[in-house]
This record gives C-alpha cells, structure tokens and sequence, in this order.
C-alpha cells in the first residue's frame, strides 16, 4: 500500500514537485524573487566586526575543545571568535558566543541541519558585510561538508575517544550525515567516539570557514561551486540526489508523474 | 536491488543507528555531551539587546512585507528587530539584518532547514540571554512549524498572490514543508504563490516567536514540549517520523536490522 501522508502520497508528492516545474531548472530561484540590483542593498558597516587573517590550525584546536561543552554550532563560532578576540579584539571581546547554541543537533536536536555550517556562517555574514560573497562561502561550505570524507582535522591531544573512519555525509543534514558516520564506525549516538567525530567535523567546518575568510581579506576569495539553485533539476530548493534520502520513488529529470504512475 | 550509498546500504544505515542505541532513548543526550552545570554558565549580558512586549500583528506584516526582499530568514529577523528598533531603539538600531540572509532556502538554497526558524531563533538566542530558555523557545518553534496547518496569517494588503492552502510542514526541513505546500496547492516554486505562501510562513514564525518572548518578558514563558532528544527512540537527533521522508525501510522501535534484514 502506497504510504499517504496527511492525505498526500509521498510518491505523488515529489513527482508533482518535478513536473511541475519541468524545464524551469535553468533559472536563477534569486533572479525570480530578488531584485538583483537590491542584493547588495544591506551591508553590515564591517566598524564592529573586523576580521584580520586567522591561524587555522588554532581555529581547529579551540572549535574542537570547545565542542564537549557547547556542541557544534557554538563550538565554530567559538573557534573563530576566540582567535578574533586574540587578534583584533573590540567588540569581538563580548561576542554572544553562546547565543547561536540552539543551533546544535540539527535545530535544538531535530536532526535537521548540522550546526557547524550555520556556526560558522554567523561569523561569515558579520564579517564580510555582503549577502552575495556570505551567501557564495556558505555555499562553498555545505559543499565542502557534504562531499568531502570527514572528519580529516586531527587533535594535538585526544579529548573523547579515538575513531577511525571518515565520510562523505552527501547532505548537510545533521542525522543522515551523523548516522552514516555513526554505521561505519559502528558505534551509536552517546557515545565518546560519536561526540570525538561531531567535534573534529565542527574544528574542519570552522577551518574551512576561516581559510575562505583569510582569501578573502587578501581580496583573493573566489567562489568554488555555483549556487545550489542554478544546477539542479528537480524544481525546489533542493540537492539533485533524491534518492538518496527518500529511496526510489523520485523521478530522474527526464521522468514524469504520469508515467511513473502507469 | 538495493541501493547503496558510498558502500553503505540505505536500509542498513538506518537500520543498524536503531540497532545500536536500542534502549537509550530515555536518556537525554544532553545529560551526557554537556555538564548540566556548565549549561547557563555562558550568558548574553541582555545590555545590548534588549527586549521589550511587541505587537504580534505588527510584527508579522513586517516580515511578510521583507520577505520579498530578504527571503525567510532575514524576513523574520527584519519583523522582530525594525519592532525593536521603534520600541527599544539602542543597539538595535544597528543590527546586521542581513547578515543572516545565507539561511534563506534551508541553507544558501539547500533545502535543508527553513530559514524562518533560526532567523527567530538569532533574536531569541540574544534577546534571552540563556541557552536553555533559547533551547526551549527553539524546540517550541520547531514544533509549532512542523504540526500546525501553515500559513494562517493573513495580510492586510496581499503583495504577491492569493493562495488557498495550509498544510503541515511535519518536519522543519525547508523542500519537504514547501513541496507539501506545493503539492496542495498545485503550483510550482518559481511562483508568486508559493513566495507568497512562504512570505505569510515567515510571518507566523516570527509572530510565534514574538509570543514567546513576550510571554518570557512578563515571566510566564514556559515550554510546550520536550525537547525532541527526550522523546524520539531511534536513537539519534531526529525527529521519530522516519518514513514520512525516508520510505519504508525504516524500523519501529520493537524491530531490528538482524529480523527485517531476514
């Protein structure tokens, strides 16, 4: 029996979401709803959050200890503040580290965004004072943590736990990213070996994140990957790999509703 | 054929995070990964931000009338902070709006959380000034989006669309709550109907959020729901309505990889 819900079949669902759209791929989802001119409307001054080039490493060693006590989102931003505090101070001093901690878990434990990207973009989107470049690097980072085999940073001293595998999430979603991990190494959720992995993730997110904000205070920082919007088929604000969280029931692009359904 | 995902099946994944924590669920995750102690150790001051009762209504025409500039994130900031700006003025005067618009589309466009979300949560994370309160307001929200028939709000002057249909997100993840919606009410994404529908989305978020806050202002806020981590029995952070995305292959709580796999 088809599975219906909320008097919508899953199947009917994202194959109408597909047709209805068909050949609307190549458009631009901002072209549509912002007016380009206004994109660069809305600047942060850059008075209160000055950037200066950070030491990497040293933004991956306070992310990852700081992890065991204020989990992903606010471990990044601990790793780039502290540094910030170190280099440039200001008002950087007084920073609300902590106030972005709900972030954590995928949104307060629901399991749907990892916290190390939004972590990280706070500080992104302060710093550079642009919509377009904050929007390109996190961008490049959901990129970067979706389809690179982490984690790879590895602490001068072990807090947690040792591990042994790396993997690639394919998602920025926090459960499917964490569970594929969680099956490889073959350990559940509560345990120090998961907690180990969650940290050393949230240290190369925050490295990552530095590494484009160190390019970019040289005016070198150019984007990697074009929007996520202007290459995808399936007509939503999505990722083109379907099937890889909702099984087989998802058209390819040149598949239809109806002829799925006869 | 099974389909399998960088060598790991689908199936088995998900299966065997069941398998492995089976029996944990009762436990609260954050009583392992965080000293209860250490939870309200890291406080905002509350001098910069501070918070004073708003209009709800008010707020949410502000919002739903950004949203076609600024998209959801930013949409629901911009309605709670140009209220603050005209009640509290200070500091908030100032306030980076769009320096979070890179949450707008679950994530640069990703898809994956709705941007409405911690767009309220950045205000509710500085306004509070604690992480547990910011947690549960969070969590609250994410409920509140996820199993309520969305949007209701209506506005005085419609900029966009008529639209005729509410839904139930059942998950905060952005592509799953709009292909829903879309799905209903037989539109595409590129379209006036659905900015507008998720124009008035951000607009109850924002109002819901403003609730909270003014409930917490008067001293009565109080959580509606446990948080996620303390209910779910599939061992890790999600929400426990597997199918609903992932289809079928997914175990109850009384079923295990070893007899399903059989």
């Amino acid at each position: 029996m088809e599975e219906r819900i909320h008097g919508i079949s899953r199947r009917g669902l994202i194959l109408n979401a597909g047709k209805i759209v068909a050949g609307a791929a190549a458009l631009s989802a901002a072209g549509q709803l912002l007016n380009p001119a206004s994109a660069r409307a809305y600047k942060v001054t850059g008075k209160t959050y000055k950037y200066t080039k950070l030491d990497v490493e040293r933004v991956g060693e306070i992310t990852y200890e700081n992890y065991f006590k204020r989990w992903c989102a606010s471990s990044a931003i601990a790793g780039m503040v502290e540094e910030l505090k170190r280099k440039v101070g200001g008002d950087w001093n007084n920073f609300p580290i902590d106030a972005y901690r709900w972030m954590h878990g995928g949104l307060a434990g629901w399991g749907a965004l990892c916290g190390t990207m939004p972590g990280a973009g706070v500080i992104i989107g302060l710093v550079t004072g642009d919509t377009d470049t904050a929007e390109a690097m996190v961008n490049d980072l959901a990129f970067y943590y979706s389809y690179t085999e982490l984690p790879t940073f590895t602490p001068k001293k072990i807090i947690k736990s040792k591990i042994k595998h790396k993997t690639i999430a394919g998602t920025p979603v926090c459960h499917i990213s964490v569970g594929r991990w969680m099956t490889a190494e073959g350990v559940g959720f509560l345990t120090d070996a998961r907690a180990e992995r969650c940290a050393r993730l949230a240290a190369n997110i925050a490295m990552e994140a530095t590494k484009m904000l160190n390019a970019w205070a040289d005016g070198k920082y150019k984007p990697k990957h074009e929007p996520l919007y202007n290459v995808v088929a399936n007509g939503i604000t999505s990722q083109n790999n379907c099937r890889d969280c909702h099984g087989q029931y998802v058209p390819t692009p040149n598949e239809t509703y109806d002829t799925l359904e006869k």
